[in-house]
C-alpha cells in the first residue's frame, strides 16, 4: 500500500501522500473488509481494491482533520501541514479522496454500483461527523447522545463499511453483510471510547501521542462530556477555570482535570460502555450463518482493539 | 442545482455548499455535457447526473483553489474561508467531491464504469494542475509549454471530460467520444488563456472580479510567463522589481506591469493563441460524424466564450 503512487508526478502533491500511507497505523479498515470476505468462505483477496480504498480515505481524513485541528503529531511523525504546510495538505488530502475512488473503480462491474453506494455514503457521513466534531468545540452543552452520534459517523461507519464492502465481494445474502455492518458500527463506537480513554490513561511509552491532548485543546471527548454532566458545583467551576483558562502549564491542566475524571470514576464508566458496545458487537455477530470458528478472527481482532494500550 | 443538499444537517457543512452552487457562474462544463448528449442526438436529460456532477466538482475546486490562493473574492462574493473560516472550506470542499460522485454514482451501471474511470482521471489531473500552479508561483523560469500544460491538466480536462460523459451516456462511438473530448481540451485551453487577458484587459464594469488580480499576487499567467521571456533587460528589471516589491501601491503596479505587456504587445501574443486552440477545436469537431447543424450549438458556445468580456 505504501507505493500507491509511486511513481507519480508531481512530487509535491504525491510525497505527503506516500509519506502518510506508509506512516504504518494499525490498518483496521481494511483488515476488517479482508476479514468479511474470508467470513463467508471467499479468498480475502476478493476484498482488495474496496480495502485499499478505505485506508487511503481513511489516511486522506486524518491529514485534513489534523489540518482542521491543528494537530502537530500523528503515530509518532510531525502531521503533513507541519511538514510541509496547509496547502500541502488540502491538497494531497483531496488527491487521496481521489485515489480512493480510483481503488473503488476497480471493483467487478457486477459490485461495482453497491460497493459505490455504500462508500460514498459513507465518506459523506464521515465529513458529517467530523463537523459535528468540530461544532462540539464550540458549545458546553454537548449530550452523550450527540457525542456518541459524531463517533458514529466519524468512526463507526468507516469499520461498518469496510466489514459491508468485504461482505458484498464475498457476495454475501445482503441480510448478513447488513448484520456485519452494524457488528461494525458496534466495534468502532468502542473502539472510539477506547481511545478516548487511552489519550488520557494510557502509557505515553505506547501510545504514540502525547498523553492529554484532548485535554490541553479542550477536545469535548466522552470523558469531558460526562465530566460536565456528572460534576458537582465546585468541579464544575474547575472544569470551566481550565476550559477557558488560556495562559497554563500544559502537565498542571492535565493533572487538574485528570483528578476530577478520577473523582467522578469515568475511568470504569467508560470502560462499562466499552464492553457494552463490545457485547453488541458480538451479538451482531451472531445472526451470521457461518460455522462458528470463521468468525474467531473478528472476535480475536475485537478483543485485541478492546484491550489494546495504543 | 442550487438545491443541492437542500435539507442536509449540519448547517456548517452544507450552507457553504449551498453557498457556493447558488452564486452563478457560466454553468459551462454541465452544458457542455448536455449539448454532448443532443450531438449524438439523445435527449441532453441523460446526461444530467455527470453534468450536475462535473459542476459540483468544479465548483469544489474553486473552494479548495480560493483558499490555498487566499482569493477573497469569486463571481463578486466572498469566497468560503472569507465567508466562514479555512476549515469550513476545507470539509465543506471535502463534501462536494463526495456529492459529486454520488451523482456520478447515479448513471445507469452499463455505463458507470466508463464514466467512473474519466471522471476519477480527470479529477486527479485538476489536482495534479494545481499543484503545478502552485509550484510555479515559486518559479521564475517557468517555461510556456509547462504552464500550456498546467492549464490544460487544471482547465481543459474537465471541458474534455465533461464532454466525454455527454457522448458515452450518448452511446456514441469511442472515437467520437474521444474526438469530442479533445475538442473540450482545445476549448478549455483557449478558455483559460482568454481569462488570463481579462484580468488584465478586461471590464472593471462586466468582469465580476477586480482587473489585475493576477498582477497583484504575481499569478504566472501566460502574460506574466511570455513577458519574463521576451522582455529586454530594462524591462525584466523593472518585472522583477513588481515581483518583489512588498509595499506597493496596488493601482501602480498593476500600471507598470500592464504597461509591460502593451510595449510587449502581448494582448494580441494572446488572442492569436487563443485563436489557435480555438480553430483546433473545430477541427476536432470535423472528425465527428453528425449533421452540421447538430454542431451549430457547441461552435456558438466555443464562439461566446472567446469572444466574452467576463
Amino acid at each position: 500500500m505504501a507505493r500507491v503512487g509511486a511513481e507519480e508526478h508531481p512530487g509535491a502533491l504525491f510525497d505527503p501522500v506516500r509519506y502518510t500511507l506508509s506512516m504504518g497505523g494499525k490498518r483496521i479498515r481494511p483488515v476488517l473488509a479482508l476479514l468479511a470476505a474470508e467470513l463467508f468462505g471467499k479468498d480475502p483477496d476478493v476484498a482488495i481494491a474496496p480495502a485499499v480504498a478505505v485506508e487511503i480515505f481513511h489516511n486522506f481524513s486524518l491529514v485534513h482533520d489534523d489540518l482542521m485541528d491543528r494537530a502537530d503529531m500523528r503515530r509518532g511523525h510531525p502531521t503533513v501541514h507541519k511538514k510541509w504546510n496547509a496547502n500541502t495538505a488540502i491538497l494531497s488530502g483531496d488527491a487521496m479522496v481521489i485515489e480512493a475512488y480510483k481503488y473503488i473503480a476497480r471493483v467487478p462491474h457486477a459490485h461495482l454500483p453497491a460497493i459505490l453506494d455504500v462508500f460514498s455514503t459513507t465518506a459523506m457521513e464521515i465529513c458529517k461527523g467530523q463537523q459535528y466534531d468540530m461544532d462540539f468545540e464550540q458549545r458546553e452543552d454537548v449530550t452523550e447522545a450527540e457525542y456518541l452520534e459524531m463517533i458514529r459517523l466519524k468512526t463507526g461507519v468507516l469499520f461498518g463499511c469496510s466489514l459491508k464492502m468485504g461482505a458484498i465481494m464475498a457476495e454475501a445474502p445482503p441480510t448478513e453483510a447488513d448484520a456485519l455492518y452494524n457488528y461494525g458500527i458496534n466495534l468502532g463506537l468502542a473502539f472510539q471510547l477506547k481511545d478516548d480513554l487511552l489519550d488520557v490513561y494510557g502509557d505515553p511509552a505506547t501510545f504514540g501521542k502525547k498523553i492529554g491532548g484532548d485535554i490541553l485543546c479542550n477536545k469535548k471527548t466522552y470523558l469531558l462530556i460526562k465530566a460536565l454532566k456528572n460534576s458537582n458545583p465546585e468541579q464544575r467551576e474547575e472544569l470551566a477555570k481550565w476550559l477557558q483558562a488560556t495562559n497554563y502549564n500544559p502537565a498542571e491542566k492535565i493533572e487538574a482535570v485528570k483528578k476530577i475524571y478520577d473523582e467522578l470514576n469515568l475511568k470504569a464508566v467508560a470502560e462499562n460502555l466499552i464492553e457494552k458496545y463490545y457485547l453488541a458487537s458480538l451479538e451482531c455477530l451472531s445472526a451470521i450463518h457461518v460455522a462458528d470458528d470463521r468468525e474467531q478472527a473478528l472476535i480475536s481482532l475485537s478483543k485485541n482493539l478492546m484491550y489494546r494500550e495504543k
